[in-house]
Parts: structure tokens; sequence; C-alpha cells
């Protein structure tokens, strides 16, 4: 038997995350079954799950790629500016790319999120990408002076986390995005550093 | 026949809207079954469906209650302290009173309201209440000379309601409410005047 190389494997990994991203965009995460997970990756469930344990441990792979993604966005430009793009084009490639078109399948997920402890530790664990390049550059604006000193690096972290939370949940509705942008405004000047500040 | 009392008939809409809140909290939007609907109100589906067309039109009262009785808390303290109250005791009888007990059916939701037009003009015209007090509040504090008189108040208005979706959304998924107390300062600081602005 030839030896798979690790290119081939990547390269399989990457086409059942994809295709399972857009299964469970459009099914919602219960609707998404192992049949529909085979039709949109093109793949038959003994490969899907060679790579993947179970369904969950795709989702959670999904949700580590998005706060990967992220990641790379907030160090270059700041979380502002990633729900910035989240909201210029909430369907466009950019905003594709940092997750948006499942942020529904996110939210369907809540509950088990609050019932399931262990599935929220695994999905605290995929998220802590964003806290730490969040934090990172929250850090650096500081050293910077561009950050107001008179608050913890780590409640801003958790104040501009919030609002991206909010965002999300606000875009997955599909809810006016009306104003929005002036309240990012808002939120960028409120963790600045002022003058008399 | 007896005709039957308005007391009679709020008190059993009560019944049914009590009832079936902690249904929906337990079982999720589409756990809540009419059966279990029944169970929860000791009320028959006839009963029910007298009193609400369908099972949506029950979750839509529901959630048009949540909203009043913020809107009232709002009008009093304003939706900062609405955030506090929430994240004080999420579990709390006060809590309970703004619909926090059942936040995560509300995220449920959010595929049906984001696909489907209808139901999402219902939702939104229910949340009115709470945009409409909000606003009343901060142009109050705007009179008062409390707030900053840089920024429209529609804009604040939906600054506070997006951290409000966040928190929602940050309690339902039940992660951990670390600095979130001090987040909230951020957030009443950045609507308020200051010296100088």
């Amino acid at each position: 038997m030839p030896r798979v190389s690790q290119d081939h494997l990547d390269a399989r990994r990457r086409q059942i995350l994809d295709g399972s991203r857009s299964c469970f965009a459009r099914f919602g995460y219960e609707g998404a079954t192992v049949r529909r997970l085979e039709e949109a990756t093109g793949l038959s469930r003994g490969a899907i799950f060679h790579h993947f344990k179970d369904k969950e441990s795709l989702f959670l792979a999904l949700a580590e790629d998005d706060a990967a993604r992220m990641a790379d966005v907030v160090a270059e430009q700041g979380l502002v500016q990633v729900m910035r793009n989240l909201l210029e084009d909430p369907t466009g490639a950019e905003a594709r790319a940092l997750g948006a078109d499942w942020l529904g399948t996110r939210l369907e997920v809540s509950r088990r999120l609050r019932t399931d402890h262990e599935f929220r530790e695994r999905w605290a664990q995929r998220s802590e990408a964003l806290t730490a390049a969040t934090r990172a550059r929250l850090q650096w604006q500081r050293q910077s002076g561009n950050l107001r000193d008179d608050v913890d690096v780590d409640v801003l972290t958790a104040y501009l986390e919030l609002v991206l939370e909010g965002l999300v949940s606000h875009l997955a509705m599909g809810l006016p995005a009306r104003h929005l942008g002036s309240v990012l405004d808002v939120v960028e000047e409120s963790v600045r550093r002022h003058r008399g500040r």
C-alpha cells in the first residue's frame, strides 16, 4: 500500500472542513446529518470520520479555524477592524473567511454549550487564540501610548469580545445593521487614550 | 353559559405564559412540543391555543413580555443597570423576570429569524418597547447634562443594545462572567459626559 503523503492528508482535511462548513451553515447543527455531510464534502462517512472523531469534533475544528483566522486579522489590524469587516459585507469573502456564513449555527449550539460542561471546555479552548491575539494587540497599543491606561488590558479585551459577541448575534439573526458603523466608532474611541485621561 | 370575566381570561393567559416559559427554557423551542406545553401549563391544547394562535405566537408573546419588563427597569434605572442585574445573578428572581432563564431559547431561534422574514418582523416589533425606553432614558440623560453630546442618541441606543446582545449571548452559552462587571463600567462611562468633551 502506498504511503499517504502529509500534503494529501491536509488537502483531504481541508476538503472536509470546507464542505461541512457550508453544510452546517445551510442545515444547522442538528440538520447537518451524516448523509448531508457526505454529499457536501463528496466523501464517504468512513473518510470523514477517519479525519474527525465525530460530528462534534468536526464542528469544533471549524470553530477553531475561524478563531485562528480572526486572530490573524486581529494581530494585523485589531478586533474592531474584524468587526468592521463583518459589518461591511456579512456575506463577502472576507466575512466568510471569518466564519460569518455560519454565525447562526454557532448560536444554535448555545444550549449545548450551556448544559454540556465538556463541550463548553472544548469550545473555550478553541476560542483561546482569538482572546490571546486581542490581548497581545491591546498590550502593543498600550506600549505605543495609543490605549487608555486607566483600565486593565484584560478588561478591555473582554469588552471588545463582548461587543463582538453582540455583533455576531445581531448579524446571525439578520437584524438591521443601522447605526452599527457609528457604534463601532464609539467602541474604538472608548479604548483609545485621550488627552487628559 | 356564564360570561368569562376579563380577570379570569388574564389569569389564564398568565398561567399559559408562565408554564410555557419554563417549558421553552427546559426543552428549547423545537423540544417544547404541544404535549409538553400541556404538561407545563396544566391546560389542554384547546385552552392554550384558544389564547394563542400557535406556538410561534406564544413564543413571541413571551419575548414581548420580557421586552416590556426590561423597558420598565430601563425607564427607572437605564439599560446598563438591566445588564448589571442580569450579570449579578443570572438565575435570580430579577434576572428571571427579565427573561434570563430562557436566553438560550432566544438564541436557538436565530436561524429562523434570519431566514423567515415575517417572523423577524414580528420579533422586531416585540422588541420595539425596549428600544423606545432606552432611547427615552438617554434623551432624558442628555437633557440633564449627564450624556455625552457629540454622538447621536440613536447611535448610543444601538451601542447599548449591541452590548446587551453580547451579554445575552455570553450568558446563554454559560461562558465565564470574568471581568464583565468592569466591562459594564467601561460601557457606562463611554456614554457619559466628560469634562472637556
